[in-house]
């Protein structure tokens, strides 16, 4: 008599397919598994549930779920420099045998010699023109690949790892998280467009349209009966302090209900997020995990916490602690 | 015995469930009502059939499937002048009281006298700075609300209905029938973000992040304790002409594979658009409809179509007449 067996069979098979399917139930439950629980993960998870709640007070409707994260330092490391800085110092190099007139530039001979004392002396300002004219003259295609390559060859001088492994692990899962809950999330980052949108959408799922940056100028022109962008030796944005919530007028349009960052230069667009009506959740990284990641804050000349930090502690905002709220930093970690 | 009854009724259920499915399924695969049958329609189909299909040689993933629309004459009536530039010198007459300097403004009497000859031969530079300056210095949400205020309260010389009843039917279908398949659509205009974002979201499906437009300075200040956008007396940013694959560039960061405009100034975007590898589309609204709209082409002074008419004859893009490829022009017509 074989007829019971088919029966256990299927129902060995219905318990196990019960039992997978609880289980991946729970684990979608779980949200922001690299996060430690404690008061952080907890004011995040309740931020959300709160204006989801189509019956809760706090309610908001989709359309006005916006969510905005600065780059540098809050979704990816920015030590010892800003890693967009270290390759257009790499673009001032290559560029230099077009530019004789650099030798005599005080900037220039500075940075090749890495002269820090000099550096610290001249101010930004100088490297800066610098940097502009090394990253100008080319299609925006040609950039395109510059920094494709460059991104593809290079590697952090302490982690030895391409600079686009330096993603936190946990705040990829709190942009899944959130978009899984109907946010629209966007970069609003200092650096620059061009160098952000060729790995964003893979590293954080955010597409090309929703990064937000400083932008130097681009120059329509047909060239060879095609038509071209050609980069301009001139800043048209900086997309940084209290050009953040410019930038977020101009290309968002509405006020976030969310914001991200990590230092004085996130302050503004965390005041313009937090001073709008209804519920709201701004949010600071604190750099203070010195073994897996840097350590830094007020005196920092990168990523300086300062004046953002009295006010996230005035205005009673989340200031995340690397150290203790992530179990893991980078996605590489075991 | 009563067996068959239950079976009759639930084959009739399921015959009827059935015929409701495939009816349901024919409505949902006769795209574009508005648009009559004949060459520009079935191009527009035969474009997004080839590119969605994933076995075809001209497939595009939803990552690429990007199309801009102009706004002014495209999507919705630019006649007798631009609405937003009726709004504007609203605006302007509104801040003469403000502006006492302004009563020996030779621009400022032609447009007051409604002098067309004199505004002729002063040209558009004077008008547009008194226009400048009339609409800025308020906070960015004061002038959000005047333009609202403003579209609810004026109404179109020639068909006595609010502004924004004047959007195109067949366009609207197009943007949804695009949406539907994948695509992302964006405004792409000559007219300024602020004019278009209060009400584009329910005229077209787009929300604000996803209107790109010309750009005046915005300035971020503290007042009276709260964080503020102020309009400054300055033209950021032009998105017309040579403008809009700048604009485009600098917001979307990816070239469209479909754009649709109407004018000369929408020449370059669709140049550009059309100059990418594999398959695109590039269409032109001609207005030749003096009944139902208006019917203007190359001498125009607004939505002058030239240059970009001759390149559409050249190039072979898909050229709509308004007149006969559209049963349909706005939502009003019974």
């Amino acid at each position: 008599m074989r007829r019971p067996l088919p029966r256990v069979r299927s129902m060995r098979w219905a318990l196990f397919g019960a039992a997978w399917c609880i289980a991946a139930t729970a684990a979608a439950q779980v949200p922001l598994p690299s996060w430690n629980e404690g008061a952080s993960k907890s004011a995040i998870i309740e931020f959300v549930k709160a204006v989801t709640d189509e019956k809760g007070k706090d309610f908001v409707p989709t359309a006005d779920r916006i969510a905005v994260f600065d780059n540098d330092g809050t979704l990816w490391a920015e030590q010892p420099l800003y890693f967009q800085g270290l390759f257009m110092l790499d673009q001032v190099k290559a560029a230099a045998p077009k530019h004789p007139e650099w030798k005599t530039n005080p900037a220039f001979q500075a940075l090749v010699a890495q002269d820090k004392a000099a550096l610290e002396k001249l101010g930004m300002k100088p490297v800066l023109e610098l940097m502009v004219i090394a990253n100008s003259g080319m299609t925006v295609a040609d950039y395109d690949k510059t920094i494709r390559d460059w991104l593809a060859n290079s590697k952090h001088p302490k982690f030895k790892r391409p600079y686009t492994d330096l993603t936190y692990k946990p705040m990829q899962e709190l942009l899944s998280y959130l978009r899984a809950n109907g946010f629209r999330t966007f970069i609003v980052s200092g650096g620059s467009v061009e160098f952000m949108r060729p790995w964003a959408e893979k590293a954080y799922g955010i597409p090309p349209e929703q990064v937000v940056g400083s932008q130097q100028e681009v120059k329509f022109e047909m060239k060879d009966g095609k038509p071209v962008l050609t980069r301009e030796p001139k800043i048209a944005f900086i997309d940084d302090g209290p050009g953040k919530p410019v930038g977020i007028y101009r290309h968002i349009g509405k006020r976030p209900i969310a914001a991200f960052g990590n230092s004085d230069g996130d302050l503004q667009m965390l005041q313009v997020t937090a001073a709008g009506e209804g519920r709201r959740l701004a949010l600071i990284v604190h750099h203070d995990d010195a073994v897996r990641e840097f350590a830094y804050d007020r005196t920092s000349h990168i990523g300086k916490l300062d004046k953002a930090w009295d006010e996230a502690k005035a205005k009673n905002w989340i200031v995340v602690s690397m150290k203790s709220d992530w179990n893991r930093i980078f996605g590489f970690e075991k």
